[in-house]
C-alpha cells in the first residue's frame, strides 16, 4: 500500500522558524523557554497548488476548517522520540509522544481547526493556524462540531497545568 | 523530504468494508444508500505496535483522543476526485473533495476524536471511531478543547441539511 502523502498546498506565515527542536532524545528550545501561547490569533495563508485548487470549491462556506499539515522541520532524531518532557519542560513528568502534542512524532501531521477568513481562489487567508512558514499542506476539510466538538473533554494533570498558565500568561 | 508514513498500529473494528467507494469520478454506494448516521456509538479497538507501545504512556489520563488513520480502501481513482456529490446524493450540490469529508481525498488521512474508554498496554478501547477493521493508524494525540472544540462553527447549507437529516433520522 503506498502511504505516501503528496503536498497538495504550502503555508505561508510570518513565524519562519520552529523554537522547539527534538535533541538528544527529548525537546529542547532554541533560545530560553517562552511562556507558553497560543497561535490563535496568527494571520496565515494557504496556497493550494493548481492541480489541486477545484477541490476547494465550496469551503468557503465553511466559517471554519481543519487544517492537516506536515512538520517539515521534524528530522529523523524527531520521528524516533518515545518519552519527552511537554513543551520541553523538565518539571513536567515524562510522558509518552502520543500523550502530547508536540510536532516531533512518528508521522508528523498535524492536525488544527483554524478560521476561515478568506478564500481568494487557490489561497485562504486563515486564523490560528500554527504552521510554521513552507510547512506542506495535506489536506483541507470542512470543520464539523458534531465530529470535533468536545468542550467538556477532561485533559491530564500536567497538560491542565499548561492551560491555566497559558490563560494567565 | 521523506513524506512516508509508517504505520503505528491498527484499527480493529466490526465493520469489515466501506460503504462508499469512489467510482467513475463520484462517489457511489456499494448497495443502496443507507441514511447518514454517526460512528458515535461504535467500540473499536486500537492495537499500537510493539515499537511504538511506549509512546502510549500517559494518554490514559485524557478523556478523548484525536485518531489520524489511513484510510486504505481508497484507491488512486480516489485520491484523484476532483468535485463530488456529498455522501454520493445526486440532490446535493457537487462541491470540490476538501469540502466534504469524503474519506476518497488526495491523501486519505481522516481525523477523528473518540472517546478513551479503556487503556491495556498497547491496546486502546475508543468510542466513536469511524475507521473500518484493518485501517493503519497514523498518529494519537490528545484531545485538547481549545485547539479542537468550536460549537458554534458554521456549515453550508448542504451541510446543515445532511447533519439535520442525521438528528431526525
Amino acid at each position: 500500500m503506498d502511504m505516501t502523502i503528496k503536498p497538495v498546498g504550502v503555508v505561508r506565515s510570518p513565524v519562519k522558524e520552529p523554537s522547539l527542536m527534538a535533541r538528544t532524545g527529548d525537546l529542547n528550545w532554541e533560545d530560553e523557554a517562552p511562556p507558553a501561547s497560543h497561535a490563535d490569533d496568527r494571520i496565515s495563508e494557504i496556497v493550494i497548488y493548481p492541480e489541486f485548487a477545484d477541490l476547494l470549491h465550496g469551503v468557503e462556506d465553511f466559517s471554519h476548517l481543519l487544517v492537516l499539515y506536515w512538520a517539515h522541520k521534524v528530522d529523523a532524531t524527531g520521528r524516533g522520540l518515545t518519552r519527552v518532557h511537554p513543551i520541553g519542560r523538565k518539571d513536567l513528568p515524562l510522558v509518552g509522544v502520543f500523550a502530547t502534542c508536540s510536532p516531533a512524532r512518528p508521522n508528523p501531521v498535524l492536525a488544527i481547526a483554524v478560521r476561515l477568513m478568506e478564500r481568494n481562489g487557490p489561497t485562504l487567508r486563515v486564523k490560528g493556524l500554527d504552521a510554521v512558514d513552507g510547512s506542506p499542506v495535506i489536506d483541507i476539510k470542512p470543520y464539523l462540531p458534531s465530529y470535533y466538538s468536545i468542550p467538556d473533554a477532561k485533559l491530564s494533570a500536567w497538560m491542565n497545568q499548561i492551560m491555566e498558565e497559558m490563560v494567565q500568561g
